[in-house]
């Protein structure tokens, strides 16, 4: 296909040449020397990424695995977790839980909606033997594109007395959308480098402050592999990694790093901040049309990262691949909005604005979603481009 | 700068990622192996894309190697070149000629319109001595953006009974717009590898027919290093390049003509067509409010490759600023429409859209435009960008 | 430090160009396409590396989280595994079978010799409760050098009529040393991706035949991320990687294997049993001058991946200081073959020779270790490197 | 081929990783910005590596295009040059003067040994006439691997007040063997990019000073692409390369030259120097055997960057063939030694050792010969590589 390809998938995220040509490089000595020198860098960036004065294990991974090594090290089998869910990766954190004998009280807030944090509050303050030893949040549900106040989670915590530990699933949103891990009050804290990091997946990201820790202490087993205290504290550089180095993750992660480092984490904000606001003005006019809408209604609620829209009449479907082949623009597919079978399963798609991103690439990306608009004579309002550029102007 | 670069100037282009991968690569033996069969495929897909049985002799060297390379083989000290111009190219050429003592005869023809058929035949018919040895024509002045009817120009020589060599440089219109070396009667042509070819700057072609070549055999002398005969026709695989090969950019030419040929020429030519129509179509919108114009009035004579525009009140290099600080968006500047210390100077800027390009690159790079004419507060027309969306939507 | 680096550490091994190439591109779609269809052609070859019918789980993560990933499948808490060790390594499977709550009965062989297989078998025959689920066997011990004969622990289960899984750790070994899964009787199979398949660290892989299946069927809990059900047979691509791919990898593990089938396992093996006899036979002369020493004495109990060396007076390290520092080439450090504090700690050293290896690599290297054996007036044999060179001419 | 190539060829040499990354980048702008500001600092780089306060024209070319441009500004059709040759490419640069119409003068001194400059001082004393303007000296032949006194030439200049100017070949040595531009008493230097500046074949360079301008200045006519006045001495970026800059070439060239400032000239001379007398130290010991020789005699004479080799009964070629299909280590062919058709012309073979080298390297090349020299049975000394390991030593 001629043409630079464009991936606008809810991650992996576009990655930076600087990434790309640091991990091109012949393999490292993982015993001595500047490899050793360099990952000594990479934990106290991560802290500036967070936002926390707290503690970080980096493991090999992804996503999920930072699920599971999270949970491993404060809960085990016949625990119980609190799981308010606004989409399906709510659900996928619970179902890791009960992979590991957790037991789950989820609550389920539907697709379109973040959590009512009254219901939330009741649950806790229903909880007065303080069975619940966790609450797991999704920051932004990557399924549904709806953000959750996390920092109101804990509100609610503190206004219980609860002594649940605050879990949440930044991975879809750390480094994209504002998050203060240790002003909000966050206990643990997983993500994933795929997305707003502009790494390639295959490394993620446990936090945890001194109050996580000392649930840690008190666990009766953790297996080798997920255990965050030598990840957190080596000894020896091994223990970093359990073992052998990521090597060419690494040199990704530091460059990537260097980028974030450079431009400022209030700069990155305000840019996902903009560009998502350019995206939901340009989907709006569209929107006109009444073809197509955004999945959450209200701004306040939505990611600065992702945004799941629905196309009616199976052609969001039409539209990706029409984007895909006529013009190398990927767009994601929908994901949890229906179940396989449903007739309406064609009706949903997203769009990933995420890490690596500026204004000429969101202009490409909204401007040939209009051309595949139109090329499937889908009614739309007149200038949704031109509202887009409005915001990126400024 | 986060995000994408887009590099939209004419030349060098934006560059494949298959194409860099290829030259990211040990040096090769150039004596015997794999290199030196695989040089031996590029003449014949170069041929494809210039449309011609002819010979094709590669050189290392730019866009104004070639001119040179492929004035040394036909003319010398003290004969005469007939150019028509229609931009700072064509008297480029000339100047090339001067350098080496030839006599130029330039028809100069302004910058916004293309050659005058008519005043060309004219002059050819005065020419009775046959004094002229050449018409050296730009087919597109990349500082204007005007296309010429080079088939036409073989017309007036054919009508006239000249002898003369038509000459062509394709530097900004191979792999862009239709060109047909053979059909259209250009006994040379000459071209770089960093427009349509999509490689980076380093390596030029000049390809020429059997009456070009028996020319060439009437010289009394050629250089050793501009001589084309060893470099079409080696014994050596050294010959071809007089000396050591252009190891890594023969990588790149390969993958970009395998590109190009796994495309088709017809579909490379109609791909171009249809972006340079969705930019136009967004440039006549924003043109609707006065301040904005394209270079040259008649889309018949508008390259497919390159649109040279005006902006008023010196605001082209105000755009040019905005896009490249703000969103990462180099567009070209203005060339040859002013002198340096006119006033004008800044209102003069250019758009590449040759090579490695698709819809979404288009509009992102024309969203990137409204963007910053709304930034500078320039008036436009309304929903030009929705315009190029309805023509790249077909 | 001017020169190619020469990084001969027991892995990560050196990487080929064409790995690292493959690793530089674009993040690709996760949900169809290319990728996608990719993926489905990695277990077969791998399969065939591992020369199994048996089924292959793979995971992001090293060779510890392989380590985990196979025990957590069929043994649990309060479960009992036979280890017999020949090295650090075979501890450290131990250790992470403890961090499960799996208890170890450990026989340990010392650090320079093979496994006694009576002594394995008097122990398998001992257990007549069948307490035993596993025997965790490393092949090659990357710390001591030292090869255990797998097959012949097979063939003591099956005299002793011991029903335990028979478990091999080919971390090190895989694409060097001669691996017969299938023939050779092994249920369980780990290996990561950094040695001798070529890849950087950040995968691994565990292999399993069908009576391993029917023992994790009937696990009481497995956790997601550790189970190799649904990665094994996947019916949709996360599940491949229990959530998102680690797709760089995937592309450099894609054309490592394809080196490796081009070239053939049994011709991989040959060249690596070549070219460390050729390592062997100058270490063998080394010797001669009374200062350095091959770990193994027994060529038949020699890895053909990793040799273990002793230089005395603490020149080892003084060895590794002089060609890295000097001459760009890495040597492994000793390891596990005297702990922090032992004077005797700069007496050992290790060399990789495992994966993307030739002739000229390996007297590059060997001719490395000479200049620098010279440099410090290290006393050896006479012509050690005309003994090597003699081996690779066959 | 598994296993790493090594390219022991006298140029193109191993290019390092960092050239080759830093030329793996998107196109840049070439108008302003980053690129505009670095090329400006390559000039005094260069002369840093040529030991001059003159002044460098770059070019993008091979070394015959450096022959060709140096030749264009200073001498023209009918002018006389002195050429002594000591091998292939002496007489190349004086075909490339005839192919201008130059009259060469060619003292010719075989393929063995330098320059007699008894012989040069008593053909510039005979002319009186000063009819000859210039003495082209090839440094070192790569041809033969002799190399000549130059600052030897600028004496006998001197001696007879001889107001040629001095011109010299210095592509095969610059940046390996010592060069001293200015102290030497050179007026023009060329040399090409592809072998002691690690850089890809595709640049080069002529160095002039003061008096070389001024017949540069008084030249009827000087073609545009050869001038170097611009191109010395720009006024707009473009007229450095007289069109478009070679972009890639650039960043590599800017890395290369990094590494060459890092390490300091004398630490490269020095380096070379060891390393060459390495490889000589073990083909003294080859030579032993009475079947292979070095081409110089007298190391004075030879150049520490090519070595030029004979090995009887054509087995010069057998070698290379066995090195290249069974270890990856391609030598260099012999070349100019015997003609075509010549019986003795597969007795000669070169090495290559030359830019991004060190020891690690030179003893995988040697290492590898002998055991070429092995499997071919050619009789050899003993310990030819512990010979070289010593000079490693030190």
């Amino acid at each position: 296909m001629p043409g630079r390809d464009y991936l606008a998938i809810p991650g992996p995220s576009v990655m930076p040449d600087a990434v790309l040509s640091a991990m091109h490089r012949a393999a490292p000595n993982i015993y001595e020397g500047a490899l050793v020198d360099m990952a000594a860098t990479l934990g106290p960036d991560l802290r500036r990424v967070a936002r926390t004065q707290g503690h970080v294990a980096m493991y090999i991974g992804n996503g999920h695995a930072a699920w599971e090594a999270a949970l491993s090290n404060v809960v085990a089998s016949g625990d119980t977790v609190l799981v308010p869910a606004t989409g399906r990766f709510g659900h996928g954190w619970a179902d890791t839980a009960q992979g590991l004998g957790v037991q789950t009280e989820i609550l389920d807030f539907g697709k379109k909606d973040p959590f009512d944090l009254a219901r939330v509050e009741e649950a806790l303050a229903a909880d007065t033997a303080h069975r619940i030893k966790a609450v797991l949040a999704v920051h932004v549900d990557t399924s549904t594109s709806v953000r959750n106040d996390i920092a109101g989670l804990r509100a609610a915590l503190d206004r219980t007395g609860h002594p649940a530990l605050l879990m949440a699933d930044c991975i879809a949103s750390l480094g994209c959308d504002v998050f203060e891990m240790d002003a909000w009050g966050v206990d643990v804290m997983v993500t994933g480098s795929q997305k707003g990091l502009m790494v390639p997946p295959g490394m993620c990201f446990v936090f945890f402050n001194d109050k996580a820790a000392s649930v840690r202490a008190g666990m009766a087993q953790v297996s080798r592999y997920w255990d965050w205290t030598p990840r957190a504290n080596p000894e020896q550089f091994f223990q970093y990694w359990n073992g052998t180095a990521p090597t060419q993750h690494l040199y990704g992660l530091r460059a990537a790093l260097d980028m974030l480092m450079a431009e400022g984490m209030e700069a990155v904000w305000k840019r996902h901040d903009t560009l998502a606001r350019a995206i939901w003005a340009a989907c709006d006019v569209w929107a006109e049309g009444g073809a197509l809408s955004l999945n959450v209604a209200d701004p306040d609620n939505r990611s600065r990262a992702v945004t799941s829209l629905r196309l009616d009449q199976g052609r969001a479907t039409a539209l990706r691949r029409w984007t895909e082949g006529q013009i190398s623009l990927t767009l994601g597919i929908g994901l949890g909005m229906a179940e396989p079978g449903d007739p309406k399963r064609d009706d949903f798609f997203r769009l990933g604005h995420m890490g690596h991103l500026n204004g000429n690439m969101v202009m490409g990306m909204l401007g040939g979603i209009e051309a595949g608009l139109r090329s499937l004579d889908v009614p739309i309002g007149d200038n949704a481009l031109g509202a887009a550029a409005q915001v990126i102007a400024g």
